[in-house]
């Protein structure tokens, strides 16, 4: 199988600071589909075109952030062979018990150098995407429910030791670097995109003093003109935009950043390129990321929040 | 690594009747860029977004059709294994030396019982897609030369077994099913279409009596406005159109079906789903194929040149 | 004022077979907003973005077609002076009550040498298009249920003396021959798009021995991405299909033709480009129209339907 | 005849403080056609998809800036008919002998009370679109050239007494408000969008105590995906952008505004809507042009380079 290990990004459980709030915005706004809630009150959604049982989940908590990012991987015996990877590599591991969260199996728990959890699991139930498997349709009245990304994509987190944190990601998870940022001097890299699959990136880290840190999580969507209706809507919700729409040099996406209620950064996110493990990294300077047009390739500036807004 | 094995499709030799007709197709309507000229007059095209050197090559004969479709592997082991995977299946294996085609390491080649010839290799020269891998612009002059399609991406084959065929793909090759059509009795796959990574699908086939033929090889674009500008492009330049613009319900993707000048149907094709290891194959009944809208999703009908017209 | 006389096509009256399933078609399926049925058991339909009260009118009959269909006109005056000019040219006009049709002020009726009834109107009552005139959002919510097109556009009618009608829209009604079609000698018009506006076309004619008939009354789509979900949503209805989604040669337009319940074409269509009165006139060869991709740009070709199937 | 007296915006002649500079800028970025100089050194531009000879005139000068915009008129008559409806105004106006601008007819010029040359003029030589007025294509190579507008489409003047204005606008060349921005008591109106046509918009002011300045000249772009593609080529061409891409509240159009070398803002626009006469006029109130999303609907907020920068 060409698709091995890790597979994608399962899901993010992210802090909110009312929860009602939050559910407004991620499922009446953004438009995820509320999927459940469980008996610590948090709440579960997922994108219309995903067929796991969640991908998103809120907990009230007095500050925001997020509490873990997971992925899920192959098999159990994956699972297993990628714990007993963290183990030796010298990272502690922790088994979350399945039904801990709903609809999904055990969890590898983690903490990465940068100070965030990350998780791994082979079990989260199918629920469909709703067009069904025998002669479906391609889309369905999810998908013009709010914003309405496919998916959740991948999410960009700040702290410290990126360095050490892209060789866990690489020889123990046997994800790709894909791009990356050099520090002024080169000699480092401040920013990494990496993949795990084809897509042009499923998780990313940024340099930051303050660990365990959160700059966005990311929502796929289709087309550049989807992306423009996701501006309109966030608009039309009081959403404040942080930047965009406009294009990322990094990535080649079309990008909108903007806050949920609670001042978690979100994503949505169109493009992007198709990624294989014998394509060349591509390497931008730390001037590259700013006039470069690395961040906003429309603007080629930096812009001062996304340096320094995280939660 | 998450994506190993077998990459992706790497290179399709396509019979062309008059050379230059050919060239002048695949290069200056279909947007390819012309790589390389060898010894036997065989000519060498790439997507502009296509880093390896070629991935159409063009020999002049006295009938259409296509000569050979290859996958790029991750590398010689994995050539090698799957060499040996395919000879423990039972298939005659063949390879072709270094040099043989420009740029492109030795080849596995083997027939399948479909009458097709498919080949492995692990090595073709990187000659950058134009961008350059350090603060590179996401596209360039190329992306706008003709349909420019940034990829070629898939191949649809007609030939006998295709029930063997998926068993090779699948048990052999590490490809995945990713969508199927029923026999009229619903008793086997009169179609398959397998994937070998995160894409909708990597090579296609149906059942049809006679072996070896081709149904198209695809071209993939960006976006549904960039397919109203094939088909423009298209009409401009006489390139008859055989179905669309329109939706597959298989796949989902947007699709124009054209032949090149010998008579070959190529696809420029956008849109599709992502796809991974553990989602359900998605059927599609023999009506639904037609009725259904598999095959073309506003018509919701066969059309008689699906069915009968191949190179 | 620079734009003045005869505003916009105003409404349609079609004739549907069986008038829930016509309201079904349009309303729910197409997309218009049902803003009132009278006494006669009409129902009326607006277009989300048109901010008068009606623009489609059904009526419940045992044969398809269209009843009138009509244009706005800037004001009382413009209407007496109309119904002179037409009355001057020797066409008998008749004055319909102010109330007759919902929310409608007094309507001049006259009948076409094409067999068609025209009619032309001042009033009609503005019940906005939902967004506000204050500090307005650009879209909301009716503008995604169904189809949606932004207004009622045009119409292609066919019958008898095409060449007199012509006359009477240049000479009398102040319209502008914008593109036409020629017979197979060259010699007469057998087509004509003409417009009272920048619109690449506010209703058109095409030569047919039978008088009275309609080819379609078409929709406006605001972009090509919407003309897919339009073909998407076409399938997901079981609305019949006839041509599309291509572009027209014609006007330049993005299009599909499909039929409502009853057998009457309709159009959803996009782009076209911008039309003064010092432009040339756009000459489609009776080959032209066909092979010139006049019909069908995309194909070059003409459907049988197209010359066929009327209403 | 629908649309009579004033048609169109015809040209503007833009001050450049380099002239091969402003040409590179115009011609070979923002993708003009090159159609003329004169001997006065003064270069000839217009939009691909313009049939008359020029529509922008770049003039080298100390000091960047607009000279003066102009309108075609019908005909002749419709100049006389204007010229003595401005003078009786109180306007005085001077003829501009034809040829003095290249393939132009005679002018009739006069100043605004905001400090701006304003022409009029009823003929222009027609040179075509490239396409041809028999069977012609949908759009040709120039339409891919540089950012490629498809037309010079309105401009945004800065200056004092916009009540004035908008009476001459209103009262004496028949123009239509379509939209207004309030000043903050909501007295009068400090922004002005006015339309000789079904466009959105042909000229626009914004009060401001400097006379005679320009805020930009903007070209329409087709859709938004070529929105994006423009920012790509300003992006890669190092063309400063001041805002955008995002969508205007005011007009609803999809927006990038940029400087060209000189320091004048010129803009890229799509969509809108169609306007009548009989529409009710749009109003944001001041801080609805902020807040409201007037400006930049995804941002909520003024640019202050919106309300400063001009030339």
């Amino acid at each position: 199988m060409a698709v091995t290990g890790v597979l994608r990004p399962g899901h993010a459980q992210i802090r909110v600071m009312n929860l009602e709030e939050g559910v407004r915005h991620y499922r009446d706004v953004l438009g995820l589909i509320e999927t459940g809630r469980d008996d610590q009150g948090r709440v579960y959604l997922k994108a219309w075109d995903e067929v796991d049982h969640n991908s998103v989940i809120l907990r009230e908590a007095d500050q925001a952030g997020l509490d873990f990012f997971a992925f899920k991987v192959l098999d159990d015996a994956t699972l297993d062979k990628l714990e007993t990877g963290l183990q030796q590599y010298g990272l502690k591991t922790e088994r979350m018990p399945a039904g801990d969260l709903l609809e999904t199996g055990e969890r590898v728990r983690f903490e990465l150098p940068s100070g965030h959890l990350i998780e791994l699991y082979a079990h989260k139930t199918n629920i469909g995407n709703g067009n069904g498997i025998v002669n479906p349709a391609p889309w369905n009245e999810n998908a013009e429910k709010g914003i309405a990304p496919v998916r959740m994509d991948h999410c960009l987190l700040y702290g410290p030791n990126v360095g050490e944190v892209q060789k866990i990601f690489e020889d123990v998870l046997g994800f790709q670097l894909v791009e990356r940022t050099l520090t002024p001097d080169g000699e480092a890299n401040i920013g990494i995109w990496l993949s795990c699959s084809n897509k042009v990136h499923d998780i990313a880290f940024v340099e930051h003093p303050e660990p365990g840190k959160l700059h966005h999580v990311s929502f796929y969507i289709d087309s550049w003109e989807r992306i423009l209706r996701a501006a309109d809507i966030m608009s039309m919700n009081d959403v404040p935009v942080d930047m965009g729409p406009t294009r990322h040099g990094v990535t080649r996406g079309g990008t909108i950043y903007a806050w949920d209620p609670s001042g978690n950064r979100f994503e949505t996110f169109m493009g992007g390129y198709i990624v294989y493990p014998d394509h060349e990294v591509i390497t931008w300077t730390f001037e590259g990321l700013g006039e470069g047009g690395g961040l906003d390739y429309a603007h080629r500036k930096l812009h001062e929040s996304f340096l320094t807004v995280v939660s």
